[in-house]
């Protein structure tokens, strides 16, 4: 086994002796969908689509790359995880980072102010993956925001409605959704004593608290940050805030929050929001958490993150780890970057993370032993004796022909059972056979694959009769 | 003007003086598509999907890009076109150039003998685009390939009668399917004396002939590849054959072809092919053509390659290029490339090239002055007096937990006159109006835009009522 280890090794570095062994893999952090995966995608995929469809959206797609420096200044300290092209000669070239970049720079690139849009496709980031837990460098979103100068809030609590209904419809268990306003959190930096300059990247630092505790957020705050240990306890008594409607009553009353402008228009914002989110019968699912920060650079207002609230399969010995599903937020500002007078297009936007979502629905189909068809044949067309493949050929033409879903094996004289055998395998519910006494009587047998029941069916009513027994619910 | 030229000139040579300033656009080659763009785009990838599922297929997916090495010795000339990604540490990446090497890739890393699936998705070459003409560095791929062991010519010719279906259901005009064999090709240059190191080579000037005259064709087999002008002159009476039945048996009479194993088996095979198209009602458009080479290094066997025979609007001041909108071929040896032990898998597959489809369909779109429809919202939720906003929110919120696609005005106290021109911009067909007397009365006032008739409905009917009016075709 070493020595097939060093041989890879070997082969890796490219040495010239022989031939060049290929490593077989995906590139790191990245994986195929087999058609299994496929089809939960495609599950996941519709419930998630038709809610963005309920909701009046359209639909646009961009490049997966961009000009370089369309993605340059706009994600803070993730910028290092942006992927480059080569400078093959031309333009510098960006896998996209994200889908608001792009959406951003497609409003202003068409001089579009008013958009209801969503966006499926893949993004890519060069983190660290944890692909056991659907973290990966290649990754689906699923976005859909809202740009247009509107009355406050009235777009904001429809992306958080629309989130509800996604995770309602995906019945993957419980969910909690996080809301917090960047002008709290700056209002907040700002009468903790934060100066100016370290709002955003102190920002980040609160970011970790899903996953760190704030003994650890504080250390770096107050060493790598160089935050005052004073500012920092003041900001660790905000954090551990969360709540619905009266805790934003109660910090609107806070003597130190009351006198900052910022945190009363966000504090005055969100109470709205929680008043519309009532009248959407949604508010017990949702918690204003003053530890919610989001690490990008370009949100102006509220911000959101949906969590599940427990794992699925807490029996199983890899339970899924708990973690966003979604997030989101308002960022009135990224437009105007784009515009050559900085006209502003203020925007609110969700995006769905799938992939941990994808991630949970595989397990839960699992641990279910549910079998899933990966196929939507309806009939395979079946010989009972040799020496018919081209009346195999005529009859599957004919049923292609009038939109039947068919299949038959790519054999000259398969065996009848082998034929069976291929239905029982693939969940295929019908075999039509032909043998030489069904071509002299004009008819067709045909076969129900789970009840072995068989009955003759005239040609020209085969394709009425499938139709009939294979209606799709 | 000219100043603005310069100014822009100095911004993308990021001078130091001033703000940067952004230049609006995406990477050379590539587009976006906006909500009328992906309206057309979804009911192309309809007819394609429906089409690959009707004969059986499962679905795959692959990353974008993959490791280098996996791409490297694969396209021939071509290779030079590959996108790299920038070496920021880890692996050495690369932007798939087509669907066929991922599939041959993931078919040997999950040691698959056997499949049927279809892939869809975006590929790369950074080629010159033409893009008036549908072509892209960026453009969509729509693959199906069936992998095995199977008799020969049989998912040969379904790959054919696929191309049939989906150029017979996109309704874009007359079409042409070519076929030829690589094993004819190779046999001919063989027979022409043509030297076994120059057939890849000759073979990729042959595939020119589709742009290019014969005499530009032979000018580069004679002046940059080196070749005999007898040996080229003896090609050219071959490569200006093409035909049907006839013309195989002519061939397979031929003193020269008829010495050659491989061009004699690639005959038989064309007979066998062109017989089961005859089953399958399609022998008629497909055509045996000698000069038909493909470009790519890949293929084994039988090869072939779909035209659209006419411009749709050729009266029309840019009409679309006709070109090659879909091809394919058998490829024996590449799954084979990637196995440890080089096991071949033999595969043969199609590639609806959907670019061009697109542009010729938005011509139409446009020529015809039909109305595309973006989104798919039945009703407009809107009020007739102000301060009903919460009534508002309270009946979409019913609406959407109902399945109802409804819309609302994100303004406070929107006019109704702007709400119903808005259901008439953008062709919603019922608008479900608010007023005080109608929520003393527990009613909603429902109007049909086109005909402007109104009727109360109450509210508990309300969903029933509005599905019973829109209920789709």
């Amino acid at each position: 086994e070493q020595v097939a280890k060093l041989l890879e090794l070997k082969a890796q570095l490219g040495t010239e002796e022989g031939k060049h062994k290929f490593v077989l893999k995906t590139p790191k952090g990245t994986r195929d969908y087999n058609p299994k995966q496929m089809a939960i995608r495609e599950k996941v995929f519709n419930i998630i689509i038709s809610t963005f469809k309920r909701h009046g959206a359209e639909v646009i797609d961009t490049p997966v790359f961009e000009l370089k420096e369309t993605l340059t200044g706009k994600y803070g300290e993730d910028s290092k995880l942006i992927y480059d092209l080569k400078d093959q000669g031309g333009e510098l070239l960006s896998l996209r980072y994200d889908l608001t970049v792009p959406f951003a720079r497609y409003l202003a690139m068409n001089k579009i102010t008013n958009i209801k849009r969503y966006h499926i496709a893949k993004v890519y980031r060069r983190d660290n993956p944890a692909m056991t837990r659907g973290r990966y460098r290649e990754f689906y979103q699923c976005d859909f925001d809202i740009a247009g100068q509107f009355d406050p809030m009235i777009p904001d609590a429809e992306c958080l409605k629309i989130v509800h209904e996604i995770l309602s419809g995906l019945q993957i268990g419980d969910f909690l959704i996080k809301v917090n306003d960047r002008r709290i959190l700056d209002g907040m930096f700002a009468v903790c004593g934060v100066p100016d300059s370290k709002f955003r990247t102190i920002c980040s630092t609160v970011d970790k608290l899903d996953k760190a505790t704030w003994e650890d957020v504080k250390s770096e705050m107050v060493g790598e940050k160089g935050l005052s240990r004073e500012a920092a306890d003041r900001i660790g008594e905000y954090v551990q805030l969360h709540g619905g409607l009266g805790l934003i009553e109660q910090l609107l009353q806070d003597p130190k929050l009351s006198q900052n402008k910022l945190a009363q228009e966000g504090l005055g914002d969100m109470k709205l929001l929680f008043e519309y989110l009532t009248l959407f019968g949604i508010a017990d699912k949702i918690s204003f958490d003053l530890s919610l920060a989001r690490g990008l650079d370009y949100y102006t207002g509220v911000i959101y993150e949906a969590i599940l609230l427990q794992p699925r399969n807490a029996h199983k010995e890899e339970p899924v780890s708990v973690g966003s599903v979604a997030g989101g937020g308002r960022y009135d500002g990224l437009v105007g970057m784009f515009d050559p007078k900085g006209r502003k297009v203020p925007c609110v936007g969700v995006s769905i993370g799938i992939e941990r979502i994808f991630s949970i629905m595989e397990q839960k189909v699992e641990a279910s032993e549910e079998k899933i068809r990966t196929t939507e044949t309806q009939v395979l067309v079946a010989a009972a004796q040799k020496k018919l493949l081209e009346e195999r050929l005529k009859l599957i033409s004919e049923l292609w022909d009038s939109g039947i879903k068919a299949e038959m094996l790519y054999k000259k004289n398969p065996k009848l059972l082998n034929q069976l055998q291929y239905c029982e395998d693939n969940g295929i519910p019908l075999v039509a056979i032909i043998g030489e006494q069904e071509l002299k009587d004009g008819v067709v047998k045909l076969r129900v694959v789970a009840t072995r029941e068989e009955i003759d069916v005239r040609r020209e009513n085969l394709v009425e009769e499938i139709k009939r027994r294979t209606c799709q619910p």
